[in-house]
């Protein structure tokens, strides 16, 4: 694979599934969605099925990576470098661009989201907080917890991921990223209870850095004080899944 | 694949797809239904799985495409426009008739939904505006942001489906299709929130028209005033996907 | 295949899709039950991988088919009718053993569902119908309306099983049962608002025996009055779907 | 395969499932997670997919059996008995292992669950009982329906599980993993709602022997009274589900 494929494969893939990915999350958060409050299930699928798009979309021309943690679990696993900083920069465009998407899609939703003045008192409704449609936000701040969840969730991530390409058959019937997109499916309905499930640096450094600029009316913060924890964790988590797959298998 | 094929696959699997389609929102929508305010991932899914349903009983008459916004894209994408014509009417057609289908199969219900009168005050039920069982309808009316969210979701359901044709083994495995459904579910999950995802002309614009003439009662507007965003939408979605599709990979 | 194996064969997967499919609705109707009022997907996906479940099973033994409308649809397709009633036979006498199995498994339930005398006025619970649990109970009562609804939703289940069998690859990776579990979930979210989609004559008139004799406290009425319905039903829309397989492939 | 690939598969496969299930149900139970109450339908897909995570993880080194009444029915089934106490070690110091993770996922979590002393009258929240996070409880305590419920459940599993091998091409595409994992979830949503499924003993034990050694704050019982059940039930579904398969296959 040439360094462009690879570049624009990932950029496209992972622009694919931070369309979908915080997609849904502005589906279920925002006012006028009609996913608006429909529940943990609709996020952890509609994340799923955004890698399933998204994977498969870049896998012809860069074997669908779309995440760091998963790119340097395989260096890690198989002592090759050279075109780790390819897919990097791939999935970094590919994560800035998905977010610009997502706001694009829901354009109308974001402005509705103002705060509105002058009208009767009580009536009135409260923005709300748009970083989390970009971002991970955990549930309690507790850094050393939230940096294990996130090791551990991509952990139960990458290491599956490097096994699954043994199962005899997996491969050549192409199903490979079905697997895989279920498999993201369970980790947020089980993993992603205390932090949002993260699990790729890529796909929340990228949003945050964009939301940090969009023109989002009464978007609140963008909450730069959380933002090292889902890299730092999902980095440490993908090189560990590295380690005991290189071990293991 | 003959005319004759094409036309007869694409009606019955359009058919199919309208008739699940339409089917799960009178589900969720209309009064005396088991799976009334069910909710979104219901909605979803159940488009999902009628693209399964439609896609696979076309298939081996006509490949199965049952959306003028597929049909457009790989026409762009291959250059081939020959056939595209009986596409587009066996579609048409086909929309037609599942909206019927959805009509028969729903009768009691829409019957159910007429406005009553001479009941107890405070006790009649309202009927249920119907036109957003057969058609898209959206949450905020912007025409600007209706259109680039339909476009933008057309291209997340074409480009990846002119890319899934690319991952070695996943057609000889028959699955293809199977994949496709659940992009589906995810694009309803992830970006059908602020206008009900048409990404797909027939599926609009042929129910609208069968609602327009179906004796329902009490059946409220058929909102032809947004008619034409679904359409244009999703055939520059399409067009667009076929391009992106066509210098990438 | 021989006919004691078919028989076998569908007794077990016939019994298993009734085990799954009447257990979940236990499931969601008695109280005592982790899964109640969880819904209808809850409903759609437990009847769909009861499908998969029993259809998986019984496959190596007598091709799985699990459901006399998919039996005379394929014979009204192919001519062949010579081992028809071994499936049926197969097929009612798992309907039935599938009941009782539920029965058993939802035990503690069932007793604790008997009306409670004694207890303080306003605190006693009623004991909720059960026949529900074991067939089909329509919204609304109107017989032509049911009988087309059921008509047309297993013409929406047997036809795309009919054309499945053609997709290039879908056999021969053995994910055919997969695609027919899927729809089986598809036509419950989609098509089984009105009468609760029986779509299966032995699935709705075995269990409704079984419930005749069963010893459930309290257990309501049998509703011999609407059991037609759901077999004649599902019969016509095989036989439809097998005229229309012949005639279109 | 040998002894020690067996023990490190069904180890790390074991605690993927348990890290997935246990986590699930730590996700729906606890205050401060984003998947709180989210229902029964998340329970059922993210053990479904915990068993996918830890059974391909597993399958090139042990062949993913991760549950002792599997491998007593595979033992039953085809006489051969010599690896099975190898099979049981590791899945029972997997199941252990797993618990902790899952503990450590929620650390936070569990650590807020601990009763709130000097708070306003009215406020403080009960601490959550936490075994039902890591074993099975039963919603009517009644030791014969409960042993009954839970066989049944397990022939359920095992019967098909042993059944699909026999399905030409499902073992060659690689996907038998994902039809077992789509199984574990109708399983749930149809057969869970009386005592939450154990289906494996180790599933059940390993947690609830980790539960009564664990630091949890307010943690409650470990109810060992009820242990006996999702052990002995299991394994006597297992073994039943060996013989009418060496019987009807």
């Amino acid at each position: 694979m040439s360094n462009g494929n690879i570049f624009v494969g990932e950029t496209i893939g992972t622009a694919i599934l931070i369309l979908f990915g915080a997609g849904v999350c502005a589906a279920v958060t925002l006012r006028y969605s009609k996913a608006q409050a429909s529940g943990w299930v609709v996020i952890a699928f509609g994340w799923g099925f955004g890698v399933l798009a998204g994977a498969y979309t870049a896998a012809p021309l860069s074997g669908g990576q779309i995440n760091p943690a998963v790119t340097l679990g395989i260096a890690v696993d198989t002592g090759e470098w050279d075109k780790v900083w390819v897919y990097l920069l791939g999935q970094m465009a590919g994560a800035m661009l998905g977010a610009v998407l997502c706001y694009l899609t829901y354009f109308a939703q974001f402005q509705a989201n103002k705060r509105q003045t002058g009208t009767t008192p009580g009536t009135a409704q409260e923005p709300v907080p748009t970083i989390g449609i970009f971002s991970t936000v955990p549930e309690i701040r507790h850094p050393v917890a939230n940096l294990l969840t996130e090791i551990i969730a991509t952990v139960g991530l990458v290491l599956p991921i490097l096994a699954f390409g043994l199962t005899e058959g997996l491969g050549q019937s192409g199903t490979l990223v079905l697997i895989v997109s279920l498999l993201v499916v369970g980790i947020g309905l089980s993993l992603g209870g205390p932090t949002g499930y993260a699990i790729n640096p890529a796909r929340d450094l990228g949003p945050r850095i964009v939301h940090s600029f969009l023109p989002i009316p009464d978007k609140g913060t963008s909450d730069w004080g959380y933002a090292w924890i889902p890299v730092v964790g999902p980095l440490i988590g993908g090189a560990l899944a590295g380690l005991i797959s290189n071990a293991a298998f």
